[in-house]
């Protein structure tokens, strides 16, 4: 495995790869590895010809009082997991890589940013979206593997290539859990033992909407009531938001009806997690 | 010459062309061209193996009540001038391919575009960065070119080109002009016979700012009087804004030094025209 810290030696290596004909596939991460991540590296193996991995914990998404500084880092680590799960190179700029003096530009995506997570950290996605803008341009990837664990994230980049013509590919992998259903995240490290069992409720109430949703119910107003009773009953649990969306524009889903997700987010003391499950229901099904 | 109507064909052949070796030319222009496009062709011909031209009145860059719908058109001739000047390459999108419905991305470069034409075109620079991004995209250009004329946009593009690692080369070529000094732009069909003449105001005070710099004068204040002078004095003529500012970061100079840009933005009827001129003072020779 490679590893690359210069923009310019990356972007004349990818376009070198693809001058030779290689497709280049892209997992973005910001570190703190764990099979989350090594699963979008698996999703799209087999469809490129060289895999990069990049690590970059980009300031420009976390708002002031959020976690950049403490953001958990281990580098070795990292590097360890990527050589071992066959990834070919690995890019790890610095941030003055990323953002010399004078640096002055931003990438939008209006509307699906304001909803959800956009509400609470209202300079977030274009944060992500101007990074991954760069991160496509320098590695000039063909195919790019985002997870759905944040899947707000996911619509925005699929969003924003789309418009920009980007050409290219967006995959968006499952999420992966613990044993005990809680979603995999870098931030799972900051909860205490007894958050740690509370945080449970996420996937619970998922799984109980999933399963309201197959009985039937199609009134999302029911399915949420439901959602925010198991929460609310949960001691320390702190409701950020909890709704039913359309899962590609990220608007307020009244019925169940078509591709809906169904996000959350809630604090637990100090850590702010998020979980969501996407639900289809053909047109068939709806009353 | 080809010409190309979909994004997605443009797409694969810049694509094919690029895996076959060759190096992308690329003149972004809303047409009705005039010389001063058929230079920016002339710029980069021998600095490409494939020259392509698009032309696209692109509406976002239009605030509301300005010229978007009158704008002038004449597809025929341009692309009759786009053969005759050996262009390979019309791309000449409509407006529903380059902003299909849910379209939501917006580039925006700050601070640089706060400035001159910012001020009175808040929204201007949004668009045309946004829609270049676009067509750097979809054009897989390697080097692209654009006019001194609108020399705040340069100024813009290549800092957007730079922050978001687009691999494209930007290349500004001078202005062109009239044999009696008025700018070619587009918008000049736009004036009467009398404004017309007194169009001139603009390159005779930009003349004299460069002779009062030849002759040691580095405070721009008293080089901006004396423009204001010149054109206050022309019947009509109704300034937006005259200054000079370094020419990378569009903020005000006090003092010539470096690298400046003498802009001026001013009205005759319901015509605004822009010109500017660029000055460089070496180190040496500043008081």
């Amino acid at each position: 495995m490679e590893i690359i810290r210069s923009i310019r030696l990356m972007q004349s290596l990818a376009e070198d790869l693809k001058k030779s004909g290689k497709r280049l596939g892209l997992v973005p991460t910001m570190g703190y590895l764990h099979q989350g991540h090594l699963s979008l590296l698996d999703a799209i193996r087999s469809r490129c010809d060289v895999l990069i991995a990049s690590i970059f914990v980009n300031p420009t998404q976390f708002g002031p009082g959020e976690d950049f500084t403490s953001y958990p880092r281990d580098f070795q680590r990292d590097e360890r997991l990527l050589r071992e799960n066959d990834c070919d190179i690995l890019f790890y700029p610095e941030k003055e890589e990323m953002y010399p003096e004078g640096f002055s530009t931003i990438v939008i995506v209006e509307g699906l940013t304001d909803e959800l997570c956009g509400r609470s950290r209202p300079t977030h996605f274009a944060g992500v979206a101007t990074v991954v803008a760069k991160l496509f341009n320098i590695t000039g990837c063909d195919i790019a593997c985002f997870g759905q664990k944040d899947g707000q994230q996911a619509a925005v980049i699929k969003r924003m290539a789309r418009d920009l013509n980007i050409p290219v590919e967006i995959v968006v992998a499952p999420i992966v859990r613990e044993p005990d259903g809680l979603a995999l995240s870098s931030r799972n490290v900051y909860l205490s033992e007894p958050e740690r069992k509370r945080s449970l409720c996420l996937k619970k109430s998922l799984d109980l909407a999933e399963r309201l949703v197959a009985e039937g119910e199609r009134d999302s107003k029911v399915i949420l009531h439901y959602i925010r009773d198991i929460i609310e009953l949960v001691e320390g649990a702190e409701i950020d938001y909890i709704e039913i969306v359309d899962a590609e524009t990220m608007k307020e889903a009244e019925r169940i009806k078509g591709k809906v997700m169904v996000a959350l987010a809630v604090r637990f003391g100090k850590t702010r997690l998020i979980d969501n499950c996407l639900l289809e229901v053909s047109e068939e099904n709806v009353e």
